[in-house]
């Protein structure tokens, strides 16, 4: 995720941080390109003037906005349904942590277990959403018979949430957690599971891949044709405005193309790494444990991971 | 579900495996050789130069578009809401057999037979929405009586729910489960109910078939009436424009069709034989039962069905 | 609601049932007129000729695109809400059925009256939202003092969940029915509640008439006027334009106009009959009582009511 | 709310009633008066004529169709969520008086005092959001020692609900009602405080006044200037074309002003006086008490207030 | 919050407070100026005339209102978010509250630290999301342990709720809350949380910035090209028409950027200081303590903080 106060109107015009011109270069080099080419052979393949106008391109623009549109909320509704579900995964780790400390009535650190096994949950889930290795995490916050148990499971995530039901177990059977309250903390342990549903459907459902072939031939076959369309009106000018239509068509695949997949590790997508974190920090806080001091950015530093 | 690495962005304008041309390719013809035709007769028909130009097309966008955008997003939308459903089946079954096996106090293995209804219960769903036979699931999963009771019903998930709250009802009878817990494990049998429910409204109420019939004529008058409009202004390069067009209207409406019925086996339809089989990974392996290694998919495969 | 396998995409340019062209023929053939003699008579009305081209249509489609958008959006959205509430009965009866065969510990035939009276409860909310006369129903299924008790009643399925309440009430009283329990079993007779007044709602709450008003008449003008508008250009393709682009307008107006009230007996509006008919078989079966067999719908049978 | 059968297509074109025409006439003549006088004037201002065609309207026509689109939608999402709201007003108080008549085990007419308090809920509701005085109606439903308890209070319809509370409380102290449904007679008195809440942001929060302002302006200006670049080519038709398009302007302009403020009297708004009746009404029916007779509309009455 | 009466429609053109036109002055001047050279030098630059139509602004158009329409819908989401969690805070205050009086069986008074906590959570949530020093509210509202406690904590407002929830366990161990209710009160609790997350999601998530990045460029490069191609057919207008194009795209802008951020206290954001107030007046009212009379708002003041 990129951070940064939104600079002065001017210098907007120009930043490259956070811009997606340095992943299109190639195509946009390509088609601006031919369309010198074009310009330069007055709009002639081997001899023969191609007759085209402007008119077939605003007739496509029909389905290409229906296309584009669709494609940009789409992955705007991923991302932003992505970051709701991690909303949800410190929301629902403090409810259970609040209610663990006040409607169960055990010694202090009692509810130290359960704050561990939640903040192991939301660390093994990043990483099964990332594909990165998650023992590191796991070793340092649970005792080595949990982590024995998780090794090689396949859904260590639900594996998590089933062992803060056993510690709900342990606490009921030793008589420090009424039935009748119980309800109310497996309400949270229920969201939990469904916040982890949710995070793994969305990593594990792209949108259709035919969408994806639909608007990049579209796309390409418009930039391709379009200065054959636009060189008998616009002359010079036909490149400059060739480039600026394929920079802004090429700029919203791409953008679209990042942010679908919201978990990943490109400039735009989730910051898991620090919102982990803010549970775990979160978590401590309510347990009582001090805090380490946040590291401020480094200068220049503006995307979270 | 087609999954597959985004191709390279050359080699993606020429797939075919995800891209929707080969079931369009009669109507793409045919207009294509109807555009040549015109073409070549210099838009006469019996020596009657046909007077149009491009205003009309312009005009017509306006209905089209509304049409063709609304038909998109309402087919993505019940796509997605389908996703949604079976992504609760995983969630909601993982809910219930974590309270099965924590907030029941019975001996190793009694949440088994609840596990093995649950997972009948999301394979029965799956052959009830393509309609295929589910004796082979349930004979695997459940002991000969019940498969009897099953047997010729109509509504056999909603009865695999109800064994699975009758055997609620045996815990309680048995004083192994606190009535003031019930409420906690009835919660995810009424969600995986209304998840029950909400695929079989998708699969049960198709978009109202008034629509397909004007997006389809809506299409075909105007992809028809298209190249008496452009050839004289766009000569040669009428059929390419042509064909270009039909394509995205075409393959708007064959990809809407494909996806508006989620259930189905088409390539771009939902993955249901795969995430049948992960929620029973899932909760086998929550009863720390042993789980058949991942086969991984043969070389080429791309579809998941 | 109209079943009917998809035909194949030439057939389907020219199916009746399902269309709407019936309901609009009087203003299509009325507006086509029109178009035919402004052509013979080259735009001129009083030997003046109006002077249009096609320019103020181009820029009236920006509202008139906003207003049918709107229409046809929000047409279909309390059209899939209503189907969506319905699916709620279903969903919720099952589940409090559920609960009144596993979660009260009455003998057999105890839950009867309970699904006797959620099945009186469906119909009775789909005679209230038609209008018709629910007696035959609830005579079928209840007994003759719930009748008299019923009848002469302002909100019919109102009383008939407090009935289905006071059923609950009994098996508390009579100890069947731990309190603890009775939480999980009013959740289900809540969402019915809700799924009761969101049918009252839209059949209630029309779109704001002010808005059917705007369409109308934008519509209209737009299509007196236009022939005026492409006679030039067109000449004897005027008529053909015309009549093209008005169907688009009036099939989008009647088709939004049949599913804005989707309660009624129009053949693209909800099939109430089939979904009482299986809320009731469902519950039927859940109580083990032997299904009538389903009739096959007749050939060529293509409406469900 | 405007109720009246949909008129036949013919005469819908001259309903006065549940138009807008008469709210945005001032305007409209203006606008067409400027178009006769540009019109007249062959778009010369003091001997200059002002060169302008249609292209800048046609560009204008992007950002026009997303400030118009916008609010339309936003200010319709408004109404239909208020709608809802009061929808909730019913459902849950309903489901409250049902526990309260079935979980309860009071003496006959215990739960009256409930469902008066429930019905000076809606009605007290009812005169905040309209700013009327709701002495009459508390005092025709309430005891005096709670009509002066509510005198002067800031927030009554939150008082009301607390009072709501108190006869829980009562129940359950005298020992008619098992703590253990306390939760569920609780839900919905948590239901109706979110709907109270939900009309309280929607009564107090209205569309960013910014908004407005930019949609007036550009409307405005788009208005003045049509004129000027549509005379050259339309001529004499010039005043006619504008008068449409403001028409369609305005009229969106003025409907979403009167629906984004659905609590109001003007009669696009909701019929809150009928809606609290219903309430009202429907609780009696529960109570059974006999219901006065519903006087049908006079004959032309089509608004509900 | 800007709160007036809706000026007359005449006025409406020229109000200054609510309009964003100070903000955008600058870019709004220069851009001018631009037009102003451009049509004194006829759209000359080094004597080469610039080849421009109004084509390709056409074309762009269709990019543009993707950019600009999801923009838009996508700030006033977040903005519409946001003012809905601030009404949750509100009514589960409200909720909470009603329960502690009438479900916990204590003393007269009993309630007001509970009432005291979520009133000071409130203010503490406003507090973090505008970076500003809540002791002043904390002190005013709370005893100095729970001061200090609070003094240096990161999440303030969660240690908050954990307060609440302290509150809830020495009522059940001083018995005068069932444990049975205790699920009942933990709900609002629980809601409390999630409207806290969803505060902090929105402030701490921005719309990615590339979007940001993307509008700008396109929207600057539009108007710089726009004169070139405007020049030759309107001449002397073309300030006049890309002063007011500038004026909607670069007004929408500042407005999206405005309501994007909704804590913030530019004049379109939302009124916490108003909303804070109301919270703690609701919750005071409930406890029987007299209310501050409302300061009536400066003649002429009509933003809200």
């Amino acid at each position: 995720m990129i951070i940064r106060p939104r600079p002065h109107w001017l210098r907007m015009l120009f930043v490259l941080r956070g811009s997606v011109v340095p992943q299109i270069a190639p195509q946009l080099i390509a088609v601006t390109a031919l369309a010198v080419a074009v310009t330069v052979l007055h709009g002639q393949v081997l001899q023969w003037k191609i007759p085209l106008n402007f008119v077939p391109f605003s007739l496509i623009g029909l389905t290409l906005a229906i296309f584009l549109g669709f494609r940009n909320s789409t992955s705007y509704a991923r991302y932003w349904e992505a970051r709701t579900l991690w909303g949800a995964l410190l929301t629902e780790s403090r409810s259970l942590l609040r209610m663990a400390l006040t409607q169960v009535d055990g010694p202090p650190g009692n509810a130290q277990p359960l704050a561990r096994r939640l903040m192991a949950f939301v660390h093994a889930l990043r990483h099964q959403l990332r594909g990165t290795d998650p023992t590191g995490d796991l070793r340092r916050l649970l005792p080595d018979s949990d982590c024995e148990r998780l090794a090689g499971a396949r859904y260590q995530p639900a594996l998590l949430l089933l062992m803060a039901g056993e510690w709900l177990q342990a606490q009921r059977q030793a008589g420090r957690l009424a039935p009748a309250i119980v309800p109310a903390m497996e309400a949270p342990l229920d969201r939990l599971s469904q916040a982890l549903g949710g995070c793994e459907r969305i990593a594990g459902t792209p949108i259709p891949f035919t969408y994806a072939v639909m608007i990049h031939r579209t796309i390409y076959i418009y930039c391709i044709l379009l200065p054959f369309g636009l060189v008998d009106a616009l002359g010079l000018m036909t490149p400059v405005i060739v480039a600026f239509l394929a920079y802004t068509f090429f700029a919203l695949e791409a953008l679209g193309t990042e942010i679908e997949e919201p978990f990943g590790t490109e400039p735009n997508d989730l910051a898991l790494d620090a919102m982990s974190a803010a549970v775990e920090a979160s978590l401590r806080e309510m347990l009582g444990e001090a805090l380490p001091p946040v590291s401020p950015p480094a200068p220049g530093q503006i995307v979270l991971t």
